[in-house]
């Protein structure tokens, strides 16, 4: 159910749907990378879309003109770099849905995360859920967790409401739109 | 000069050849991060070329071809990722002559590698004297001193003289090809 807010919020909520949901999660979070590198705060890019060249033409001396090529399927995840002395990595999911299908991420990328983990890195998944446009950081581990729960019959999701209750909410805002890195604090640092 | 060896180091010399020279120095980097993966070593991929893509066709309804893109210049560097629960992060360069000019890398590449350094990260260059079949590894602080030195009239490049002599030689060998984190255990963790 869609709550009516009086003004300032109603206003406050359309400048936020513009800068998350209107604007794509990927490029609000790109933003938000860029504000922290500004910043001096982390250094987290998005990686490249890992594309296959098959032909590449060149119409003048000096310029490349890659005429087909294919997506390939990423060896990893979409984000990862420096915060806090710490390696941290992450894959950013959006859901239309109140509930997060586990069929939407690779097995690979949950491994790797697992990996990264593993040898003292922070790895997490970032859940969007747009109906109601609110964002929650899900801890690798927990993710596991949730995972097995659903290889053993319980739901191969996860809800919205488990989400409320089990992850880091990450609030957003004007700049940066999506300050993750509170999460982060909250969730690995104790800050 | 091209010094004879006695067999078998002529024929050591020749596998070595094919394992980084004839082979792109690119893909013995990627078959070493994949053994350091299996072996649990170390979690280090190479980033996908960044690539602008201006038109997609669908020839079929589930198949994507990219029929027009270019190539973009890279944000950072070439590798990165996590090794002794520390970031890593590195760019490889490659010279036919006995010396690395300092031209041959973007100067945001060299600030990202800074950054990292500062944030608490790993940062090098690793170089391959493709002449002399040596690869060196050559810390940020040092590159950048050495660098610095460029801009006060000093060389614009690093000589293999000087890599020689300041950086950490990276062996090569066969499993894995170029074994670079015994460079880096030597340069970061005195182990």
């Amino acid at each position: 159910m869609k709550v009516k807010y009086p003004y300032p919020m109603a206003e406050e909520k359309k400048i936020l749907r513009y800068q998350s949901h209107g604007m794509l999660f990927e490029k609000a979070l790109n933003i938000t990378n860029e504000y922290y590198r500004i910043h001096n705060k982390a250094f987290i890019y998005k990686k490249p879309t890992p594309v296959q060249i098959v032909r590449v033409d060149y119409p003048a001396r000096s310029k490349a003109r890659i005429s087909e090529a294919y997506y390939r399927t990423p060896s990893t995840t979409d984000y990862n770099g420096i915060y806090r002395g710490k390696y941290i990595d992450f894959e950013a999911k959006e859901t239309h849905n109140l509930r997060f299908a586990f069929k939407h991420i690779f097995p690979h990328q949950i491994e790797h995360l697992t990996n990264i983990s593993n040898h003292g890195g922070i790895g997490f998944v970032i859940i969007y859920f747009k109906k109601v446009e609110e964002i929650y950081l899900i801890d690798i581990a927990l993710f596991n967790k949730l995972l097995q729960e659903g290889e053993k019959g319980g739901p191969k999701s996860i809800s919205l409401e488990k989400a409320r209750k089990l992850g880091v909410n990450v609030k957003q805002g004007y700049t940066p739109p999506i300050d993750y890195l509170k999460a982060v604090d909250k969730q690995y640092f104790s800050v």
